[in-house]
């Protein structure tokens, strides 16, 4: 049996909603946030850098979402949320996964703390953020998720940064990636992962 | 052709690294960063983002230093640079490549611009790159590199961030992963990239 370990209000929303997409039971265990909205002491006995989501799955424990969510579809989802392997769809495919974490996340990070803290965002972010909503508009354009009409992993795990810039307030400028992170949430398997996980975001 | 789009000082030199290992033909395109360390405005002409490493190979563009490393061992390289596909390994060499610009980028970028700008770095990404050297000191105990005596693609993308750490001198007390950064930089690939590319980090 998998076993999910859920931060609230965490990047864990990504891994059950592939694992309701797949229809492969799992466990779940999850824990609460400090008053410093940081993970508790507990999840650094599940992995040494004490983040969530981690997964255990018989003698393996892995970390970090993109490869989580490749894992659960090679072993348990037949590979169906990705573009067929050695295409040059699968190469943009990669390149939207490592997209989200690698390029999305620092701005969208500083707007949303900019908004828990009430500290303005610097000038750097919010460039670098206004780039990349021009950029998710363009390449959103005709099409319902970034690799066509089926949502795959890439959609998955930009689903959790949208929650963050749109906690920040920050998509109201951008109707076309607004729109598009309402689709994401209104897929039903993400729909029941945020019953399990509880809110993606915290109170207003 | 491939054609590697080059900023000097960049994580491009990832990308030359592998194409040498490989030993496909590539031709290179280098850019000067401008005086305030950014990427100059032609990258945008290449890539809406602006940034570096980009490829082309007849019509894909493709962004992103892990998607266009998996993209080139798939294409060319006969997937020799990864663990076997399906495997419990293949799951853990993505979770390092995740790892690098999903979680070690943070405290490590804030290292650079620390010793970029002589201003002391924040205790909250001291205590996380502390937490993330420990990390990567046990996972390398017993072994050359992150997957075992071969360097793999996750090892080439750790080298740059490792360089980027060495530069702020934050490396110093850390003597195995100082020695894993010697080993990465002494790969006979590792050598050719930077000759070709230029050094890896501004004179200090």
């Amino acid at each position: 049996m998998i076993t999910v370990h859920n931060l609230e209000y965490s990047r864990a929303m990504r891994v059950v909603w592939l694992l309701e997409e797949i229809g492969t039971p799992y466990d779940l265990k999850s824990y609460k946030r400090t008053d410093a909205y940081r993970a508790p002491p507990e999840l650094k006995a599940v992995h040494p850098l004490g983040k969530s989501p981690v997964i255990e799955d018989g003698a393996l424990t892995l970390s970090e979402s993109a490869a989580i969510l490749r894992y659960l579809d090679d072993r348990y989802g037949g590979n169906a949320h990705q573009p067929p392997a050695h295409s040059e769809d699968a190469a943009r495919h990669d390149e939207w996964l490592d997209f989200v974490e690698g390029t999305m996340s620092r701005s969208v990070v500083a707007h949303f703390w900019g908004r828990k803290s009430g500290a303005p965002v610097d000038e750097k972010m919010r460039t670098e953020f206004a780039t990349i909503m021009a950029y998710l508009a363009n390449s959103l354009e005709g099409r319902a998720f970034l690799m066509g009409e089926t949502p795959m992993l890439a959609d998955i795990q930009i689903s959790y940064l949208l929650a963050m810039a749109n906690y920040a307030g920050a998509l109201a400028d951008h109707p076309s990636v607004s729109a598009y992170f309402e689709r994401l949430m209104a897929v039903p398997a993400a729909r029941r992962a945020v019953e399990r996980c509880g809110p993606v975001m915290p109170p207003a």
